[in-house]
């Protein structure tokens, strides 16, 4: 084999592993979820900081594309109640790609897709506060918000949403 | 040192320990709960009375701000399908910090959170009979009443509240 | 009234309302939980360090002494199935007041309590993994940690214990 | 009327009115159970005093003989988790007519029962402090207690059954 042959080798063969790193590194931060626990940090301490300025206690989840929980905090004296709703909202955001205000819209009695929530073992909330996450144009997880009026709840999880 | 010295000494040794005190019997009364099961009985007990001066057999339960039971009574040939539902007005009335009432009223169809029945894996109650407790201006407990009309329920809990 | 009786008094005064004061902000502060979104957020905190450090993937929650969940993390590609574990860890150790390991060790079977993972609809998990938190001697919450070998589990969940 | 026949007339009005009572004694007493509120918390209070006698921070439970809660209380500081198993434990005592104990017994591994606490929705508890209690040789309920270690328990629930 001659030198050139050699060096040609040695460039592709570089090539292909950059390649390879490349795809390894894609792999690494998108392949389980395109959502980080560094995103979800990132994502609820904005919310908490918008709950913290409007005066609100507040259930703040992040889910992933797979619809399981990444990162949870229920702020001091926030209602109990809305532990399994500030969780179950973002996985119903992810669940159907869409916000669970605008599935609640379908799911009113004499719409559509009245009787849902009682689908999916009671995971499914059908008001407003569960906002999927996109990366991308790709959905990659939501946030879901509890602990006060609906609009409040989405107000807080627009502040997350922002912040991703 | 002289006499008068001393003295300020000892009463300001006096009022330190005062509130050392005071502090350390708030930790050990409120920590586990804030409402004891002597409470619990005289809120019961209160509520029984009612129910037996309105000729009512009732369903009565108190629950801890954890939301978890403290006691329970079932007067003779009161429903059965009440056990779980006093239970779980008590546990709702915490879970949100309001009257189960207030909540059925957020909850009907076309209104924000029509569906909220669902969630917390069938616990919430949102209808009337369920009711906070306060100590201080703070959430301790709640009490829950079934085994007759809603306006009944009511009226137990009300008077189970009143001896709190 | 002479200068020094109006000083006694005004420092009594003062003795009295910081007595009152402390009793005031025990009640505040503990009510709820005794243990604060603050305090979860610095367990976890710590929790995941000790996991980094230690190359493992977890899932840390931290719940308050009503059992019900304060704070959550999954760390990036850490089991899902480890989720509700690692929830219910933390139940487990408030609900019992003691270690998952201590209730797992008398649920063997031909131990006193073996078939106990049965009961409280499945939340009770007896491995370790789940640690209580203790604030002056009196139980205020738990941490709860799964991802891995149960060890390393409870390497990572003493770390966040040391951190309360 | 002469005076025998007026005192003829109380002698029978009298007989009339406690052959009524008795009756509706008797409907008070059997109707729904054979087991009254009176009588469960007479049991519990008597259980109670054991634990306090004892130094035993318990949950208490009375079923009836359809396996349905009639009172509970959880003492102070008590375990958490022990709310589901005493009442439980009153459940599968009146449930397989026997102790949990004695169920327990059959139930561990190679034993005939081996899997039974997984059926019933996991509300069987397969070792001690479940106890049926019986008037006039029928089953009428049972009392369940949990929060310390299997034997004291059952010194609990005796106390409880000995009350009856």
């Amino acid at each position: 084999m001659d030198k050139r042959k050699k060096v040609l080798i040695a460039i592709l063969s570089g090539a292909i592993l950059l390649g390879a790193l490349s795809f390894s590194v894609a792999i690494d931060d998108d392949y389980t979820s395109g959502l980080t626990l560094e995103d979800a940090k990132r994502v609820i301490a904005a919310a908490e900081e918008k709950a913290i300025a409007e005066g609100l206690r507040m259930n703040i989840a992040v889910a992933d594309v797979g619809g399981n929980l990444v990162a949870f905090e229920r702020m001091d004296k926030a209602w109990l109640g809305s532990i399994d709703i500030a969780i179950n909202k973002a996985y119903t955001a992810v669940a159907f790609n869409m916000t669970t205000e605008a599935l609640g819209a379908a799911s009113q009695p004499e719409q559509s897709l009245f009787g849902i929530h009682a689908s999916n073992d009671g995971k499914l909330i059908i008001f407003g506060g569960g906002i999927p996450l996109y990366r991308n144009g790709e959905l990659v997880g939501a946030i879901g918000v509890s602990g006060s009026s609906v609009p409040n709840d989405i107000t807080v999880a627009e502040a997350g949403e922002a912040a991703f």
